[in-house]
């Protein structure tokens, strides 16, 4: 898959400026929500901070991926019209299929065999074209490889992209708005959009904040890259968290490795155990990836003692039939 | 039980006057939250008309009910100092526990034997003084006098009382400032508190706005009494929504039937649907409760096509582990 799938850009085409998230703040507000920010004394009292939830969760399609979605597909110019075309069957297939029904053009989405109906139908519902591939890495490339030279669609990568990174940086954007001056801001990090667009808008517009990443255990390849200054693919990863077994990109961890404080792991029991609280206390719809951050806030992994902490809630797509406290 | 347990009020004791709710807004604006008002085009969609989620389930305590126990209890003049007395082990406890706790006064809540660990553990965390009694109305009557009798505590009705049907009313304020000109507010009634104060906000504050009730049919006494015009009791209230078993109260009464368009019954199945759609859609957690006007709503059961109505969802108090929609 081409790292960079979107119209050339003059600039470097790694790079991602405050000024770029700005303007996707603008190209994008009027497709998005302009989410919530939470607090709870309970969650206070058991992290040890004073924590601000920044709700994207509660974002259309239920996850920030609508905000990146969004900023590329309106950042189209003459090649709009032949689509857009993406392999997510995630949260990025849906913020796909929204952002080119909301921007009037096609959407292909390319969905594995033996993917969940609830998966499907919510990118059917919004009205995207859906090819079904072989569920492997070759057979889903090579089903958008020939759907991409068949229609000409253009091809929205979930996270190696910087118009992508733009537009998940808004949600960090939007919080230092609401909450000003937050000492912190923690963000789960899968393939790293959200992490890098994040640290571009928070030294743009906080320069105090430090910003960091949280990663389950079970696919810490963020965490090894960090920590050794060399990008590792994460060849086998095992966690509840499924919004974050992607392998970091290039171009979220060149930005994440200048800009990222520190990037903390945590196992999956305390995934859980933090995504059953957060539904309990806070009576929100979180996704396993969205309570990664949360763990590592309850396990005091960070050193964030009596600090303003945002953490930014990243969806809340689960099957709520078959929840991880539910017996088997 | 006195249907005036607080403080004797130079007016009509059974009065409530939008001035009351403008005071309880001012009187209770630092203890409870400003709840968020979310939309979505989805349930816009199946429901036929432009919904505004009023969301009192992410509420202090997870409930409307923050309010009336606040408004109440900051409204003691001299008796404060003895304390505060309920039997309700549901949301009203926990309000009247926080209130309580936040005025530093004490609370007395009396349970039944056999009531469920979770709601005793969350009105102990709120600091407040648990009396076991038999799980009878009697028993529970007794403990409740035992205690007034020697501790002086006030007794707070959780609904038939001025003071907590203001502090009530103040939910479709924000609501109404949040969004005005609506077109109707719906809330479910059960002992109609909240059904009645927000009559009350609506005629003070946008007199266009038509309130109506919606109602468990397996316990619909407020929509018999409000049909016949006289105050009928529920003998046997047969209804997942355990917050709405309670009879209507006569001070709620007399204002319902006076003040509300219609009252409409939804039965339990589309209860639980709904429940369960606002989850998975809008990723909140509501109680069953909450779920009855949007019940009515999915249902058709209300001639609101095309309008724009805000829906109360009235709390987010529920067993995680014991989900309607799991398997027995």
């Amino acid at each position: 898959m081409s790292p960079f799938p979107t119209d050339p850009d003059p600039r470097d085409p790694g790079s991602v400026e405050f000024a770029d998230i700005l303007a996707a703040a603008e190209r994008i507000s009027t497709y998005v929500h302009r989410t919530p920010v939470l607090t709870s004394e309970r969650m206070d009292a058991l992290s040890g901070a004073r924590v601000f939830f920044k709700c994207e969760n509660l974002q259309r399609i239920g996850a920030f991926k609508a905000r990146g979605a969004h900023n590329a597909v309106f950042s189209l110019e003459a090649r709009a019209k032949a689509g857009v075309l993406t392999h997510s069957s995630g949260n990025h297939g849906a913020a796909v299929a929204l952002a080119a029904r909301n921007r009037g053009i096609p959407a292909h989405v390319v969905m594995p065999e033996g993917v969940s109906a609830p998966k499907l139908a919510s990118v059917e519902r919004l009205g995207a074209r859906i090819t079904i591939c072989e569920p492997t890495l070759a057979g889903r490339e090579a089903a958008a490889a020939r759907l991409q030279r068949d229609t000409g669609a253009t091809l929205i990568h979930p996270y190696n992209d910087p118009l992508v990174i733009a537009g998940q940086g808004t949600a960090a954007l939007e919080l230092l708005e609401q909450e000003p001056g937050l000492d912190a801001i923690l963000t789960p990090v899968g393939g790293g959009g959200l992490l890098s667009g994040t640290v571009i808008a928070a030294k743009g517009r906080s320069p105090g904040t430090r910003v960091f990443g949280t990663e389950p255990a079970g696919a810490d390849d963020a965490y090894r890259s960090f920590k050794s200054g060399k990008l590792t693919a994460m060849a086998d990863p095992h966690t509840i968290a499924d919004g974050l077994r992607a392998s970091l990109g290039p171009i979220p961890f060149a930005i994440i490795r200048k800009g990222v404080e520190d990037i903390a792991t945590v196992p999956d029991e305390s995934i859980v155990a933090a995504m059953r609280l957060v539904w309990e206390v806070m009576k929100i719809v979180i996704e396993p990836s969205s309570a990664v951050p949360v763990a590592a806030l309850l396990d005091h992994r960070l050193p964030l003692s009596g600090k303003r902490v945002g953490v930014i809630l990243t969806g809340g797509n689960v099957d709520l039939g078959a929840l991880p406290w539910m017996g088997a």
